[in-house]
């Protein structure tokens, strides 16, 4: 049974504005719990079934408050009502500046605000072995429960830095490169062996400021009718095409 | 001023039942409205802003219900909130065989069950061009809100029918492929004219029965260490790899 205080806490976190306050964050469900445990974030307290706790004794560490609920409680605890396993509580991670290396490719974010588009760039990112994000201030916050449900465990292994872009951009050294309509067929681009990648806003695209950063105009080819892809899926298909030898 | 009556049967359209029922169906927001207006799609009901109705003056035709509304009625008669514009009843087509043809690509979906990424899908195989899905019965419904909403219009312009899939990818005379971990790299696969590109759900993937009746195991390379790919997301890769020369 867990108390009322500790409930609103964690409850209180699914708030960004709580969440800043406390430096914390939630996680549910299996998949990110376990992710959670073996990164180098720190959980401070793991609310999960009986069963659960029997099955992953080891997550049980000195320092994390362990609590035992039951599934129904977890379901009210939690943003997602299809938890049977747990939820753990991690301290947010300072908001560092990441130096993407010229010999690697990092992605920048231009105002991605859903936070399913987010959680879903994360997880393809460490599909195709992106490590490095710059998202704008006013981008998706990847602590959110949203994000980091749909990031399938991934935003444990991406590191997100949060500025304003025409600064970062103006003193990158690498080639900046972004989708319009009107560029280079990314089927044929030479990415060469590092760069940035600019991500759009889902209904603006890129901005005005960043569009002037961009220093390689990629196109992504149509057959079709659609008006545009959705802002994950462009990234991704970038990505894929960005990885092909 | 729209009736109460009125707004009940809208609301109720949120509702697969009463979809079922009325064989009628809903899009919200200027873009749907709009695609919807300018497909083979039977609208009989628009209701929408006076500046939305004096824009598109065209839209209103004999046959179509039009009722003059406020933005904070829109809001209440809708699903999503943001929609400043209008949104449109129309009707259900009837579930009908597709069919593929040698020189075109058609999708499968194995329950792919969440209606944002159905949506996704649809939005994205129309943008390569590809016409025809066919899903099994337990997919998400394509005139759910969501799924509607997510296509950005192409929903207008793609034929889906649902139907057991056993049977069906057991008499096509087409190429069948299905994403796996130990697939031909879809980097290097000759995907010829035409076939089925069989999407998995998004938990299970692709599920026993429809895997034997797959003919070309693809995978989808991967650099870095995400356990798998968002089903939309694989499906627009493997689109994009299919349409590249």
């Amino acid at each position: 049974m867990i108390s009322k205080a500790k409930s609103k806490f964690i409850k209180s976190l699914q708030i960004k504005k709580y969440r800043k306050q406390e430096q914390c964050f939630v996680a549910e469900g299996k998949k990110s719990v376990l992710e959670l445990f073996n990164s180098d974030f720190e959980v401070v307290m793991l609310a999960a079934t009986e069963e659960f706790l029997q099955q992953y004794t080891g997550l049980i560490r000195k320092g994390i408050e362990v609590i035992p609920v039951s599934t129904n409680e977890l379901s009210s605890l939690g943003e997602f009502q299809s938890n049977d396993s747990g939820l753990a509580v991690a301290r947010i991670k300072p908001n560092e500046p990441v130096t993407v290396n010229a010999d690697e490719f990092g992605l920048v974010l231009d105002d991605v605000r859903d936070p399913g588009n987010l959680g879903t760039i994360v997880r393809t990112a460490d599909w195709y072995g992106i490590e490095k994000i710059i998202a704008s201030p006013e981008s998706a916050e990847i602590y959110n429960g949203k994000v980091i449900t749909a990031t399938m465990g991934s935003f444990t292994r991406i590191k997100i830095y949060y500025t304003e872009l025409g600064n970062f951009l103006r003193q990158t050294p690498h080639q900046v490169f972004g989708t319009f309509l009107d560029g280079e067929n990314v089927h044929s681009v030479n990415f060469g062996n590092g760069g940035l990648i600019v991500v759009g806003n889902e209904s603006k695209g890129i901005s005005g400021e960043v569009e002037k950063l961009v220093t390689r105009r990629i196109t992504i080819p149509k057959f079709g009718k659609a008006e545009s892809l959705n802002a994950a899926m462009a990234t991704g298909i970038v990505l894929d095409n960005l990885r092909r030898r």
